[in-house]
């Protein structure tokens, strides 16, 4: 019910997906039943495998996330979390208020044991196909541990659902050398490199695009910036080529034919063909989508839910943040665990 | 000299700029005389007022700048900047090792009163003009206060140089709202806000390219990154577009006229066209130049550092940070400087 087109476009969404999945899922639509039950009367439902749990209430994306949890107990966040919490749904998505649903998350499902802090990734096209760059935006304070958590998470989800076989892990810095950037990236360089963790250094900006790793970690206020300066790119691209065209009618209709194959080549910059990104890290399958989420990106969240779900992608999790943190406890606790 | 194709693209953006302003200024070639000479051999010089200074050694790419700077006391950055440091230049510009030229021009030069650290900015294209993105990459980790006066050089250099009237001034940041970010960019934004620097709050990374701020200020880690992003993105355009042709004849029509299109409408995404970006905060002129610099490059870099010269940049930046220091001493400066 949060996004900003709910619930039409989830409802479209919805159905879509059960049509192109049936009997591989069963979906549990949350929110306002009357609200829902009207949507889905425009969509031919026979046979489709779903029901409707009602939720009065709804977050909003101008409320404060963690406010907005507690005195909103009834919405459908709220309530949806709690079905998967208590084993009634297999995975929960959302393309509701990020902040919120990352909040519900952690706080009702809680954290994979040895992750110290849950995060986001986005994907971005390049060159090399799709990179994991983690995290997007969620924690923009980050300490060494953190981004090192994030690379073993990353990792874990590049392998497990975009199935790469040994996925390159990268840090994002100023230069390649070891010595470059801030002390908490030069630490987390060190402990990436005493790792499991197939990585392979730092990265520059430039190598995202290029695809020269598959996972790519950074901080969130870096991700979110990177994230969103992509995103304005195919903007600027349009109003740069009509600038171009001016008033000559030959450059208009090259311009016609440019736009066409720049729109079809950039397809998957496009946030509707991922659908949504996982919160890593939590003790469940929390899926989160663009606010502004058509039914074809609905479709496609709805999906990689299921598919997270069949991946067992937290096991996956847990084992190696234990690994990890066996071979490498954070400063902050005890090196040999046995002497408490 | 310590550019990647020096000395042939310096002297032949040298003798262009030379040719393009006559009698404006006259021009110093600091370097290896023997081979400046074989490149000015070359050009037509007739009547063009340069002289050549001969600089035994040369700082290349490769070389640690502060430990460059102390071992070749006689390289053509160390002369050239002394020259200028003498009074016997009004500007310095090189395309060589940006640490290096940033460090000579700390060292040699010192820095404007009421600076705490010299930066470099980087010029953006956007739909509303070119933008100024400061720090570039100098200053990897900042406190509140390095942003503060990043901000205050950016605006008096858009002022000065870009002659914006009252440029807008942006904290670049996760979100809009003041709490948003990291403690250092809440800090810089509650500087800012009770300055007279024309602050507009924080501006998110898919401002940058539509042009909401001609200032944007960030530390030299996220500058770097997004710059080194920005640059990538024609060459992973072309990619796209070739991928999206295929094997297809029409396509390939298409794609020939879109990426016409493309480039031309991209020409000021191209750092040729700037040529080179000054040192902020030092008691001096000093610009650098991309390192794969064109003559073309060169010769918008030589010019660049004429006007720069011309315009008491820094007596306005000195001016502005004596206001601004009077107004709001830094954390660790004594508040009312007579008690000392």
């Amino acid at each position: 019910m949060g996004g900003d087109f709910a619930p039409a476009n989830e409802v479209a969404g919805a159905v879509a997906s059960l049509r192109q999945s049936s009997q591989e899922f069963e979906l549990i639509l949350v929110g306002r039943e009357q609200e829902i039950r009207k949507e889905l009367s425009a969509h031919d439902v026979k046979g489709l495998l779903y029901s409707v749990v009602h939720a009065e209430e709804v977050i909003t994306m101008e409320d404060s996330p963690n406010a907005a949890l507690k005195q909103k107990k009834n919405s459908s966040l709220a309530i949806g979390m709690t079905l998967h919490k208590d084993g009634k749904a297999d995975a929960f998505a959302s393309a509701g208020n990020t902040g919120a649903v990352l909040s519900a998350s952690t706080l009702i499902l809680g954290r994979v044991k040895g992750v110290s802090r849950p995060t986001i990734g986005a994907f971005i096209p390049s060159e090399a196909g799709v990179c994991l760059l983690v995290d997007s935006g969620t924690n923009v304070d980050c300490r060494a541990q953190h981004l090192f958590e994030f690379a073993i998470m990353g990792s874990i989800y590049a392998k497990t659902i975009f199935k790469y076989e040994n996925p390159k892990v990268a840090l994002l810095n100023v230069g390649e050398e070891k010595l470059k950037g801030t002390e908490v990236v030069q630490e987390a360089y060190r402990l990436l490199e005493a790792s499991s963790v197939n990585f392979i250094g730092n990265v520059e900006g430039r190598d995202i695009l290029k695809g020269k790793a598959q996972v790519v970690v950074c901080d969130g206020f870096v991700g979110n910036i990177i994230l969103k300066f992509g995103e304005s790119i195919p903007s600027f691209l349009k109003t740069r080529l009509k600038q171009y065209a001016g008033g000559s009618l030959t450059r208009k209709l090259f311009l016609g034919l440019a736009r066409g194959s720049l729109r079809a080549s950039l397809r998957d910059l496009d946030y509707e063909e991922f659908g949504g990104v996982p919160v890593l890290g939590v003790n469940g399958v929390s899926i989160i989508g663009h606010g502004k989420s058509t039914p074809k990106a609905i479709k496609n969240m709805i999906l990689r839910a299921v598919e997270v779900a069949k991946s067992r992608l937290n096991q996956h999790i847990e084992d190696a943040m234990t690994e990890a943190l066996s071979a490498h406890p954070p400063p902050d606790a005890p090196r040999y665990a046995g002497v408490h």
